[in-house]
């Protein structure tokens, strides 16, 4: 099995196989894929459907010395076989484990770190012009899917590329789909691409291919006097390309490798940067994905034989907005829901199925999400924008310009807020407190369980101004007993258990572990006091201080780096009072979080009952 | 003066005049904006450029039923003469008098508050989707000029507009330059429409058109047997925006007001998305201005009988940037400096000129420009990024995700950090602290002097990975007598002057203050301890901790929001230390912060070396 593939020591090796010997790999490199894929989870789909251009990539081109720039950088697998990481394919994805992204520090091979969409063209305009300022002579690669291509981000980069700039290539893999189904007017643009394959699939077949359509021919005569009208006439459909002054060549069939090497080969020739229009399909060669890729976009693991079964679902914080916003909608047509491509891991399937005027999913476009959101506020609706944490980090601005200078009432539900495990640094969602709760207006809430979250959002959807609720990746909770189901107050905790000595001030579901803490030490024979900060933002400083004030040492526990974290605001606000308390912050570290599963890394990180009951236990050790 | 002007107590007065009326208008608004802005300095250029577009615009539509997005705003003045602020525009950009943007809160008749670019798409798509869901009837109308059409966001809303989307109509101002030239395909794009406009100057007048041009009769005629080709053979120049799904209309003169007004009715007829292309000329009736619209973009008063003289500058912190980057070029081929569209602003006029094979302007683009500066370090250039405080809001996850996560070595030269002044809340520079120092590998510094600024440049420009100097808008100081010239460590201070009893802690320029205040309490017999925090991030907690052990107070000082800002860092610091030291932040207010000079913005939060020598008084009286 696989042999062909363990000849492959480095991508150099591909250059030597004949065109049938190429074919076998690809069929061994899918066959490596699934069973990868099936026995440990990750991305499938988009890797699956780009074999065959990566194989003709590293055919044409020659990495390291030529950069290839994957955009996202989650279909990326087949390049990370073919570059010597094929032995280590077993630890993807897992803590100390190969990453599911690029890594420059993981490999020589891969040339820049990607993981949010859309970046790949601005670093490759970057890499383009260091290269020839520096004199030096390689080709730079941008490997960008159709989905990717609704960030605005994509668009500046096209704009600052193209004609009289320095040369790159860009490969559009057009897929027909990006994370769930695409968005706007680009994506009408590529389908009238694929619809009319037949005009462009190559010059040298356009004659052909024209007089097949008797509307064509008297255009073509006009083509023959005017000729630089001819790509508007028939390329018309590459024109927003080529009027960014790219040359434009496409669309090819991205499963057809000597189509696609002689495409790339091609590019490499032309002088200016080129745009190539891929066709792929995402899923190729294994039926359950190809009928499905949504569903095999990102997985767990599966039975390969027999595909992904429909395992009953927990009960996710994700699935529980979905639900609420439901039962809100039935009676508030002001509603409106937003999402950037992310209906489906934000729990909005249901949601958008049944309340389709109601729900927006503006593609690959945090920043516009959140602008439209302050529109769609100043205009009388009611909007929430669902949006992952690290995702959010990308309308930044737009949170603070648009909707809290005009202080208004958009709701933010950041989901995978806190560790969120096994896609690594990218996507970690442990900035949000540090980039949301230092903007004017914003008020920044944390549910710790299941009533929490519906109060909160009951709350958060009544509020005057901006407001947003943080919760995990994953499981959501029940509410635990010492619930006192205080309505929700701005800024105001409450205390869930009252007793001596250490006092714990918990945020969001780290109000779990501080209970467990509590469950650990009344074992012990000690109670201690646990308190739910409920507020990020503002938080709730006279608690703050009358837990400080009464107890020998307080700890903030939170699932956010330290930095600009809650606790580090817990800490300023008590600093210079005089108070005896310890005061002590369990927060993530100040680095990018490596992957690993959020239970592994928190536990690893002491964000837990145990790292609590350790504080405690080295009190008197504590500087 | 003024007569006609007087009348117009509210835009409905507009629609009864005559051609002729509102002729003579335009003029005397030209007459009384150039008479304002020469009088208290203000935005020139590009209100002279939209007088008759504001015009026409007030005419058709009807605020504030019908809302008019007024992107990046600064082009609003007209719009606010006619809305009722005629009277007030005396206090345009003065402390509590009219702002220079539009402000929801200071009129009815500003539909959504702007300031920043590219904004205004996505604004009016939100508006459009409330106004249809809730069953609503008014025009949602962006004007947006194409200087901020290089912005992504515009792009994103773009995206989602158009075909099927609830209707918008776009106003594209095209004044063939954004505050510097225009950069990228797009304008190209633009170009190409201004040149052709015999082609498309209405639909009515195609025919005629063409006859004039000899290639197009055979296409005519083609045309006919071919509907729907007709757009993409005639007003392929649009087809970037038809693609999109809209209605393309234009381009018109846009100081025509009889065209303006009648593209406007037919955009109002229309039931779907259009794009107007309006040709405006900047600077328009005032000579000085059309001839240099640049110069008369944003300005200080000046002699409108003679327009501006050239006065000797102040030695401002951006050209001390320009002038030390001009410096390093001299020996480093690996310096790339880029710009936002910001040159003039960031000092590097003169530096742009010597080394333009050096210099990236990517428009206003910020998301981009970081991400290009990170590939230009990968590539192995060695980048430096020079963007406003406030502007580079938007490229936060640029930052964090593309530059920090992969430590790559690029400089961040953030002007306007700190209080900004007359443009007001949009335009401040006080969240970078904040929204810099919890990111993983970013090291903040602040230089205080001219010196200081010159040796953490150099600092920067050999550090390993990403770094940032803040530093403000205004007049760069000399080094004072005390500075021990020490070099440049990270994460480290230095005290200056050695005292008893107060320690003042200061960042950046607010060094000026502390030592001001250290004279100031000298002459009262005391002598303070002042330090020079330098770094911002990592802070130099080392430094912090021995002068609160040492002193009686400590006062940290800084040009910045006090949440998440430097003092905040220093305090979470020293907490729960048992310090019997007062910790006391001077730090603006954790709101937004309107206009007003720099100078009287510090002074009224205390900012300064009176603010210090006050809290020191009412030590006593502090909780």
């Amino acid at each position: 099995m696989y042999d062909r593939l363990r000849k492959i020591q480095s991508p150099a090796d591909l250059k030597a196989l004949t065109e049938e010997e190429v074919a076998e790999l690809a069929g061994e490199i899918r066959a490596f894929l699934v069973e990868k894929v099936s026995l440990q989870g990750g991305h499938l789909s988009s890797n699956l459907g780009d074999v065959e251009l990566t194989l003709a990539l590293h055919r044409v081109f020659s990495v390291p010395r030529d950069k290839i720039i994957w955009d996202v950088g989650h279909q990326a697998y087949t390049h990370k076989i073919l570059t010597g990481r094929r032995d280590r394919f077993d630890t993807l994805r897992q803590a100390g484990g190969l990453s599911g992204f690029p890594k420059a520090s993981e490999s020589k091979y891969d040339a820049f770190d990607t993981g949010h969409a859309s970046t790949s063209i601005s670093a490759a305009c970057g890499y383009a012009v260091a290269r020839d300022s520096l004199g030096e002579k390689y080709e730079v690669v941008a490997v960008i899917g159709d989905g990717a291509m609704t960030g605005g981000l994509a668009y500046e980069a096209l704009n600052n590329a193209g004609k009289g700039r320095s040369k790159i290539i860009i490969v559009l893999n057009d897929n027909a789909m990006s994370i769930g189904a695409n968005v706007g007017g680009l994506s009408s643009h590529l389908t009238s691409l694929r619809t009319r394959q037949a005009y462009l699939h190559s010059k040298k077949n356009l004659k052909r291919a024209m007089d097949r359509v008797p509307l064509v021919r008297p255009v073509l005569r006009l083509a023959q006097t005017c000729k630089n009208k001819l790509k508007y006439l028939f390329l018309q459909q590459g024109i927003l390309f080529e009027e960014m002054g790219f040359t434009y060549l496409g669309p090819v069939d991205g499963h057809n490798i000597r189509d696609l090497e002689a495409v790339f080969r091609k590019a490499k020739r032309l002088e200016e940067s080129v745009i190539i229009h891929v066709r792929t399909i995402k899923g190729r060669g294994f039926d359950p994905a190809e009928a499905n890729p949504e569903l095999y976009h990102g997985v767990d693991r599966f039975d390969a034989a027999v595909g992904m079964v429909k395992r009953k679902e927990e009960h996710t914080w994700s699935q529980l907005l979905g639900q609420e916003l439901c039962r809100r909608a039935q009676t508030d047509p002001k509603l409106q829901v937003i999402t950037a491509a992310m209906a489906h891991g934000c729990g909005l399937d249901q949601y958008a199925q049944a309340y389709p005027k109601q729900f927006q999913d503006v593609g690959i476009a945090e920043g516009h999400a959140v602008t439209f959101a302050a529109g769609l506020a100043r205009g009388g609706a009611r909007p929430v924008a669902a949006i992952y944490s690290s995702f959010l980090q990308r309308a930044y601005d737009q949170i603070l310009h648009d909707v809290c200078i005009q202080n208004l009432p958009v709701v933010f539900a950041i989901d995978r807020a806190g560790v969120c495990g096994e896609d690594g640094e990218t996507h970690q969602g442990i900035f949000d407190i540090a980039y949301l709760s230092h903007i004017p207006n914003f008020t920044l809430m944390a549910p710790s369980d299941e009533e929490e979250m519906k109060r909160m959002l009951a709350f958060a959807l009544d509020w005057p101004g901006p407001i947003g609720l943080r919760y995990p990746r994953g499981r959501v909770p029940a509410e635990p007993p010492e619930s006192k189901q205080e309505p929700i107050q701005r800024g105001r905790g409450r205390i869930l258990r009252q007793g001596r000595g250490l006092a714990v001030l918990a945020l969001g579901p780290c109000v779990g572990e501080a209970l467990r803490a509590a469950d650990l030490l009344r074992q012990r024979g000690m109670e201690i006091t646990v308190a739910d900060a409920r507020f990020a933002a503002p938080i709730d400083g006279e608690l703050a201080e009358s837990l400080a004030a009464r107890h020998e040492m307080l700890i903030t526990i939170e699932d956010h780096i330290a930095a600009g974290g809650f606790g580090m605001q817990v800490a300023a606000r008590l600093s210079g009072k005089g108070l005896p308390c310890r005061i002590v912050s369990l927060a993530l570290p100040d680095r990018f979080l490596k992957q690993g599963t959020r239970e592994e890394l928190l536990k690893e990180n002491h964000i837990s009952a145990e790292g609590i009951v350790e504080l405690w236990e080295k009190r008197n050790e504590l500087t």
